[in-house]
């Protein structure tokens, strides 16, 4: 039966249907994590981002879409997000095990304009047993109002059916200096964004402590973001006070540590999981595996590595 | 990941989409049948056949809609079948984690034919977040070709986003005798015209030695009927050489035993499982469960009362 | 490329789409009568129309979907026809290879009226690939001018999609004595509404030489109807000159010797070919593709028994 | 140039679209009567009404589709009338040159009720190229408001999209005795309900001076009925006083002179022309092209047999 | 029946419907290379790319839209591809036997953006009788986000009524130099963008052994691309690790040696074929027949000229 912590969160979607609500718990229910309100979900749409070799060749078995669905099965995660095509490939391998988000829009390394393209359907994710839609959006991009406008019409159909929205909120553009796309009035204002728009699950990038809004600084005197922990909290308070899935990503491949420390700040700060995919098929099979075992005990507190936890204490 | 079981099943249906195998896939990976291939649901529509006080009142706990849900999903079924109504008041009971079966038509009491009005629809399905449509026939009645004719606008429409359908069967009318409703020629056949109809899951009642149709004793002469499992076999073997779920009733309520009886004659002769209504709800909810559990192990092969067996050996 | 003999017949369905040609051409061109103009179909709706046992007990794989789609490949068949769920069973066993007719109505035996439900629609012809759909009339019973309304709204949204239109064709009714059904006028006048009907591919059984109509007698005077040939030829006429393809069945399984006799007698009065199917799968599978295979000798004038064409000549 | 007669025909259709009057004055402006406001057309569903025997074995060639339209080319009509499958198999034979009309509703010899099916649609007559739709009415039988909603859809669909609407009147019906079908305040009830229906054509049985509805013969007192002239008149009259096409038919096939007395009075009372379905293709071809040659003669007041006038004259 | 080599082919689209892969198979099963999993493919679109004069006047036959149909099927290729017109008046050259691809979108020489139209659509394609349509897209252009809005549209619709997807991905655009467009990089990325779309056939230019991105060049450090048919296996990876289907054109018109060399390279770097436009209609049609039988023979391994192949070993 559902626990105390899913039914809390199911209870801040009062206004969706049970259809919705139904796919938010099958998400929350699945994998080690099930039931504990936490969640690990592995995209993999880097094929798009930046081509197939930059994203697989260090680990080539990655090539083939059945890949990541059987390590998201094995890894007892949560979901697996990914673009229509890979989806088609794959949805069959774990069929109605492992809920599946459908990425409806999406980049590329050659983009001549800070937009993406709708590449997929509620039609797509009805047929092929999704979840959920995922949606990306660049607040502060010139095509930021065209994407707010089709992620609308998108949102709409998929709550009708019974399907969950998730949406990957990242700012950039003109008003937006490079270090500014990591800022943390920018990501707290980018995720509330997309609490707006009606998501679900709203995804950000974990946030630095600078602060890039000159009009916002006064805002910020006085509130303690010296923690990565500190700042998630912020973002999750961000995010209806914490009223609306909020999960992170830490960006591109790096060292092990520096990933669990992320899960740990996530953790300490309220935010509700991780999302990690370079960082997992970019590894071989076995280590991937360690790394998401390691991460998920990290939300169990069965985090055995101690001295990690100290460093980042929530003020 | 699938168990070759489910894989086999899954493979008879590969002119379907991924979601409507998923939601196929959902009803066979719950509960405790979990991978085995067999399913054991409960139905709750008797409140629309015969009122609350005839379905209820011997188990008054049994008026509130939750009270089923929470005894499907604590008996570890595989799915749970029910009207509009009910599913709305207690859809959200175990949000995600139990299959539901929306019944899309209904009879009653009063009904002035032997017909079924249409009571709900797919999209009520998608909005309350169901795996399947639910759907009865009653062959041989005058209303049986009106009835077909909505039957292949609702499955088309649920195929297509991607809801498995499940069609109860049920031969009536002026051209059978009250015995002839559970004659082994004609449950053979209601099962047959259910898959017929594109059903993914066809429910039939268990047949009697009885043959109906006098065009038809030629065809059952030298088939072995004297045996519940051997019945069940030929059913099965009229439903597409075994290639659709086959699922059975007992029909009224009735002793233990005859129920333990009944599951051991659907396993034998290779049915895919029980649907358990009046005789699951209508005892206390101890008992309830604890009848639910034997018949689990009985599909499972852990039946402690091995004698029961041997007496219903498949020639 | 396209035979004289095919594209003689493609040119009377000019008024159609190429998408409709080149599914006629699809049927005209598989299996070893491909080029001739000459037909041989499998239709399998006996378990609709009979129930299971009826249908399949004296040749138990029959009972299994994919049984028929590979007898037809085998036997070098042109076509298979058959109800919804039978095609969904099978359609991927020779896919791409035998041309599919996905019968879109179907009868029973306990039905109480001389009717038919609408089980399958366009739709599911295309998602399943099929070339053609089928549709069963019954001129002469009360529900005739539903059966005209509901076939009319299917060819014409069959048509626009590129499929081919298959129209089975049976007298039945309170204006038509039992001897009447087969009669010769009746039998002329069920296929010539089939084809005012837009059927391109028109479906009558073998005609008597009895004429049923009183007003018709007159009409018949002088006219030779001693021999089947003949009045397949009268048939033939009767369908718009010849302009439409004409298949004809046999009615019930029959001696062998009779079932050569009929293709002969189809052949030599100039219909396009046999559908035969109780004949077929209700003999033991050696058995019917040595029958088969003689009835398209038979078509490709490599008739062996020489005496039998003498038996019919036309006048 | 569009004559002076044409001109005055079409100005009663001045709230149709221009495509409806296009339609209309392809048809007037099309054979040896174009420009003088006069009709001659040919109808081909006796196949459907008879049977095909019963309507073409007298004349064997009838048989063929492209026999009818040659024969209406090579007569110098302006339209041919007939059902779906007739018009598929032969519209291609004329191409552009005769004004199709396609028959949307048809009955048959063994109908159980006075009523017909919708046989073909609006988007049928387009991809057919036809000019017009015909639809036949009942008045008097039970099925009358059904058909009248029916003819309602048809003909506003058809003006939408520009083609103009022929509308048979044929009154029958419990309510009318076998005299009274053909009674002239029958008749002039029937033209004047199709007119009312809002056909642009109106075809009508020529009346016997028979005064079938006791209520009405007050009505008819004093009318000079006594001329199939003057009794064509009255239906004209009531046919909003003449200004809708107005045409008339003289039954079952009979003696030439018979015709060109009906053809006579036709044209003396006002009528606009003569659709002539069995008497033309029921005749070896030169006959028939010999007597509709004079008919046209009738009609440009080229007759020759100038006898026949001074018997028909107008009171 | 269905070859092992096509079974494996159509169990990479298990997610479509039976419809899709009967086209799938249809092509596959087409042509001198049915049944082995290879494709030869005749594309005619240079028309719309570069005018007639341009593309024709070097065999003047090949002005005649009937021509490419007829040399395919005498060349026993796969399928044919081309724009609407072409089709529309060719199509019914070889009704039913030569599986047509419709091209849905096409550019010209006077085209002022990198872009492309789109001149059909997935009712064109029905209509026409077509097994698949076809889209180009352009990676790295301005237009490259409107073009897969418009193909995500295109091939759902093409997915539900059971056609095939064949993608043209050729990139172009500010970020790609001259060279870079057949760079290995971009090559791979291009195919693997079309299969993320959902594409069911991919088709790329062979690729050099250049590398345009600088952020790709760590992850190609150890591939070896010293040969096409190297070159080739990388791209194959790239798309889906082989699961779909990938045809590879080697650009302008060449030598005929260097066609063949294309040819060895695609066989044995696991492609699934050629597509050959100019190289073929470009020539006398002798020579084209030559040129394309010697193909074919290559992918049957029948190459007579056994030398060219050690000349492209597989590392």
């Amino acid at each position: 039966m559902t626990t105390p912590a899913v039914a809390e969160i199911l209870s801040w979607y009062a206004s969706e249907t049970p259809g919705t609500r139904a796919n938010l718990a099958r998400m929350l229910n699945t994998g080690r994590l099930a039931g504990t309100g936490k969640m690990v979900i592995l995209p993999v749409d880097q094929g798009f981002e930046h081509g197939p070799a930059r994203s697989f060749a260090v680990n080539p078995p990655a090539y083939d879409p059945r890949y990541h669905v059987e390590l998201a099965v094995e890894a007892g995660l949560n979901a697996y997000a990914a673009p229509l095509g890979m989806m088609e490939a794959a949805c069959d391998v774990a069929v109605g095990e492992l809920p599946l988000i459908l990425k409806t829009n999406s980049s590329n390394s050659w983009a001549t304009a800070k937009d993406q393209a709708v590449t997929a359907g509620v039609d797509d994710a009805l047929r092929l047993g999704c979840a959920a839609i995922g949606y990306t959006i660049y607040p502060g991009s010139d095509a930021f109002f065209d994407q707010l406008d089709k992620l609308r019409d998108l949102a709409a159909e998929a709550k009708a059916v019974g399907l969950a929205v998730v949406v990957w909120s990242y700012p950039r553009g003109e008003e937006l200096s490079k270090d500014g796309e990591l800022a943390l009035d920018v990501t707290a204002y980018a995720a509330h964004m997309a609490a707006l728009m009606g998501a679900h699950i709203v995804k950000v990038k974990l946030p630095t402590a600078h602060i890039e809004q000159k009009d916002a600084v006064k805002a910020y005197d006085g509130l303690d973001t010296s923690t990565q922990a500190k700042r998630v909290a912020h973002v999750v308070q961000s995010t209806f006070a914490g009223r609306r899935i909020n999960i992170f990503s830490g960006g591109a491949t790096k060292g092990e540590d520096a990933v669990f420390d992320d899960a740990r700040a996530i953790r300490d700060g309220g935010g509700h999981g991780s999302i990690i995919g370079r960082n997992t098929f970019q590894r071989p099979r076995g280590e991937a595996l360690a790394m998401l075992g390691r991460i998920i005990d990290i939300y169990l507190d069965r985090d055995t590595d101690g001295e990690a936890i100290p460093d980042q204490p929530l003020g």
